[in-house]
């Protein structure tokens, strides 16, 4: 049966099953929920306070929130199984990151916007002030903001009427040096603006009040070109067929955007061309997409796109339903491998800023390694593959219903699905708990070889080691339906996801001469970086050893970093020198490289 | 009977009616002939080279021209009458117009167009030097030409694969700072520019060659708007009715311009995707239109237009059919009714640059009149009236076939007539010549009465008067069919507009105490300013007294000053600064305006 749940302050209505994990079908949605832990009600995160819904509370719940917090209606959503309409309020590190002034990781920004209202009172024309309206509109504005402005066709034609009617005073919404509309005066329209992050899997995108710096809703959407290919390499292939397949891919994206858009707009109560500006991230593949480039040299050694500089356009040119005046900046990216995400991912992280040694990794299907010496930044992209993803795995799924999520091996076997039913797959945290765990009880050696169940010690795990056609797997589930397992070649994609991560890190470090013990903070950047556990990253080898209080989840970084640009031209002024100051190590032209990412294919740190 | 004439070196294929004269035909045809004298065959400027059209020669060819000539096949167009198909050279004047390098009056213009072509050679990329190919192809061009440099999505889009097709080296065309199209390597395709006066009646273009400075096809279109409404009072009134009729006159005149551009290419043989720049001007309302602004504040008091910036703007914002990426610059306008065009004219008269007092007039249905006092130069604005183009005049027309051109009272009463026809109307030309004389023979006295019979002393003119219902007219030609006369109306017509210029001239020599003596030169801009005859411009008062000597005809100034734009940005430069320096004096906002156009009513000097 569904149910209409409604959620707050995003305003969306979502149907959900009863039955369902709360904090999967959110997941599932879209809402990007802080939980870390994945699921396994331990980190305490995914807090939401609910009205309706479930009216039961489980164990852990009564175990691990105050008093005050269940008498006030809070759950665990990881805990929550819907039962009956009602509506989710997020949890409060959520709405803290809308107050006015923040960033998403709750760092205050500035307000000093690109785009602003100029309230303006001029002089009516007379025979001894013949000006024409637009000199003398330009005139003031210059005069007040020190700067020359500019306007476009369509503001002139309606101009002279505009004057007149209010009496020549008004508001002039102004977009850097261009004057893209007119309100009558003392106006209280809103300003908006939105940073947008395009990533290869999730659309997700922030509304922002620019006069007061709020972000007044948040929300994802999965990115339509998945039609086309999972990872941004089939992207360039079905782009590679021809210009409408480009333009199909481009489409596809901006439908994408728009849906995303006016979602927005509806839940925060706003209009969409009261947008005056986006800013947009997101890898170099995505943002030549969504530009219409050609893409394919990205793909082909030297890997070179077309634009790596920012750019700034008219949104009609790219169809992006805002204000029809309105501007789009598509922030700057390093590399075709390394891009305006990863430029803001450090921008967010005030990497370029840190006067001691810090590493990011943000993991995706490229990982991106970041690696702040105290005195520059460096990147490497390597090229991890889909296997976090669920790509390549034969029971990989992304971290949806029926995914398993959580791995442990001993004392006795056992693992969460998300929704709790009968698993179907393994998402990226679980398949990293999945391997992390087999390798330590001796299930896989250090070379990722599954053992004949004859070599393993652990007893329960033995007879769940077969041999089918030559190939060893590890069955973790079994009825007369179906099965879930992971076989050799599930660990050897792994390893290569794995191996290339590490390796980055690794030559990053070298490069520089720090070493592990150097390193003050660790953060994990990407919505999938919430949701792997640390501890067993660490034991895999998926990162060098470092001390688990140095390594900290930072979430949608690189939509932090987008926001930034969006409310503070210094933040965007920033980027620009982070994106030509960054030093990008290319890993593939490294004599070390192949070396290096052998000894990092073994488990174990 | 029709016949083909082929006109050189404008490439056009006009259908002429044999026994039409060839002056006139090639003028209704929009070919701009140098002939002041309006075809009486004294100026011997509308010189013409001939292959078929006509085998005769006149006695006065025979006698104005050298043997070499005749031999050559040079005529007097103004002589010729069309007999068979053929090809007609234009005279030397307009060859020598057409030279590389010079402007249409013959002054040498050096070449630094917006416009050019930079060839690049950029190294491969590699992966020592991932540069996108935008990133390494703009800091190319920077260095070479000392300027930021920026494009348009639409050339991103096809870059990569260019630069990969041309092994990395091509020619950039640089419009401005932005890169507007790339050709391969060694392209000797043209680039070319074209130059745009639309006037309230004719709209004139000359197509330019920017690599050798060279006017390779010079044609004028009447204005669409016409049909609208004859003079900019009435369009303004028209554009009023609504958005769509704005939007109708902005077409209208869009589609003239396209028709005109096409004639243009198709005769030079050139292809109109090769134009990177026009640059236009025009009147201050004609540029509105043209802009799709509105255009009705300009004909109320205090007559404030909503733009009088120079402005640029993508061609393909008007619709003009130049190369998908080409820019329009609209010229600056000085005020709502000295608009782009009498800038072009100053700037082609070189008036700013002036150190002896000099006064132009442009006269058409606003006549403007600028006066450089050799510190700076003021202009002024004159409600001419439509009457030198026909406008409210019984028998009014253009300088088209059947139009009384000429007149002549003593010895005995002659006129000419375009064509050589039986007279339909009286144009401009011969509206002056008719009235000075009229006045000269004591048949019109200084108050511009028409005298009875009775009261006129030359005994052949006397008849000529007649009273019908209460008022006096003038016959000048009458058979059975039809007749031509000029009524008292008609005089008060022109006075009214003969009032308006010299008062114009008058106030502005008064407001900086320059008297008649101390100007060294008069010029008389726009078409019409080719065909008048200036001593009898003197005699009826329409300007001041001065030597005939002193009065030089420069024809079409303002395209002169919008080539001058196209070819040097130094010029347009200058453009801005006489747009911005100039003191326009407002007439009628002046005390003695009133008296001083009362007293300029009369004729005589």
């Amino acid at each position: 049966m569904k149910v209409n749940v409604r959620v707050i302050p995003l305003d969306r209505e979502l149907k959900l099953k009863t039955g369902d994990n709360l904090r999967a079908a959110l997941i599932e949605a879209g809402i990007p929920l802080d939980s870390p832990c994945g699921g396994q009600g331990t980190c305490l995160k995914c807090r939401v306070q609910l009205a309706g819904v479930s009216r039961r509370y489980t164990e852990l719940e009564r175990e691990k929130l105050s008093r005050e917090e269940l008498d006030e209606g809070w759950h665990l959503a990881c805990q929550v199984t819907v039962e009956e309409p009602g509506e989710v309020r997020l949890p409060e590190i959520e709405v803290s990151r809308a107050k006015a002034g923040f960033g998403l990781l709750g760092e205050e920004i500035a307000l000093q916007p690109n785009v602003r209202s100029v309230h303006f009172e001029i002089s009516r024309p007379s025979i001894k002030d013949q000006r024409a309206d637009w000199n003398r509109l330009a005139e003031y504005l210059e005069r007040t903001i020190k700067r020359p402005v500019s306007t476009d066709l369509s503001l002139l034609r309606e101009l002279s009427l505009r004057l007149r009617e209010w009496n020549f005073s008004g508001e002039a919404v102004v977009v850097g040096d261009e004057v893209v509309a007119l309100d009558p005066p003392g106006s209280t329209a809103d300003i908006l603006g939105v940073a947008i992050d395009i990533g290869t899997t999730t659309l997700a995108a922030g509304l922002v009040d620019l006069n007061t710096g709020k972000v007044v809703a948040l929300d994802a959407e999965l990115n339509p070109q998945i039609a086309f290919g999972a990872d941004v390499i089939s992207r360039i292939m079905y782009a590679q067929d021809g210009p409408e397949s480009r333009e199909k891919l481009q489409k596809e994206l901006v439908k994408g955007l728009n849906q995303l858009l006016l979602r927005l707009c509806r839940s925060a109560r706003r209009k969409k061309e009261r947008i005056f500006e986006a800013t947009v991230v997101g890898n170099t593949t995505m943002l030549h997409t969504l530009l219409g480039l050609e893409a394919r040299y990205i793909a082909q050694a030297p890997y070179v796109g077309g634009l790596n500089q920012s750019y700034d356009l008219p949104a009609i040119e790219l169809g992006l339903p805002i204000h029809p005046r309105g501007k789009v900046h598509i922030m700057p990216s390093i590399a075709s491998f390394v891009g305006a995400d990863t430029v803001a991912v450090i921008l967010a992280a005030r990497l370029h800023q840190s006067r001691v040694p810090r590493l990011a990794i943000d993991i995706g299907t490229n990982g991106e390694v970041m690696l702040a010496t105290g005195k520059g930044v460096l990147t490497a992209s390597t090229a991890a593959g889909p296997a976090f993803e669920g790509g390549r795995i034969k029971y990989g799924m992304r971290a949806v219903k029926g995914a398993i999520s959580s791995f442990q091996a001993t004392p006795i076997m056992n693992y969460s699905v998300i929704g709790g039913v009968a698993p179907r797959g393994i998402c990226g945290s679980g398949l990293i708990d999945l391997v992390a765990e087999l390798y330590r009880t001796g299930v896989l050696d250090q070379k990722g070889r599954i053992m004949l169940p004859a070599e393993i010690s652990a007893g329960e795990l033995a007879p769940r080691v077969r041999v089918r056609e030559a190939a060893r797997e590890f069955v973790i589930f079994r009825d007369e339906d179906r099965e879930v397992t992971l076989t050799q070649q599930d660990v050897r994609e792994l390893q290569l996801a794995k191996g290339a991560i590490r390796a980055g890190v690794e030559l990053l470090m070298k490069e520089v001469g720090v070493g592990a013990d150097d390193i003050q903070e660790v953060l994990l950047a990407g919505v999938f970086g919430n949701y792997i556990n640390r501890e067993r990253a660490v034991a895999l080898g998926l990162i060098p050893p470092f001390p688990l209080e140095k390594i900290h989840f930072i979430g949608n970084g690189a939509m932090d970093g987008a926001l930034r640009a969006l409310l503070n031209l210094e933040e965007r002024g920033q980027a620009e020198k982070i994106a030509s100051e960054v030093r990008h190590i290319e890993l593939s032209g490294r004599p070390d490289f192949e070396e290096t990412f052998l000894r990092c294919l073994s488990f174990g740190n």
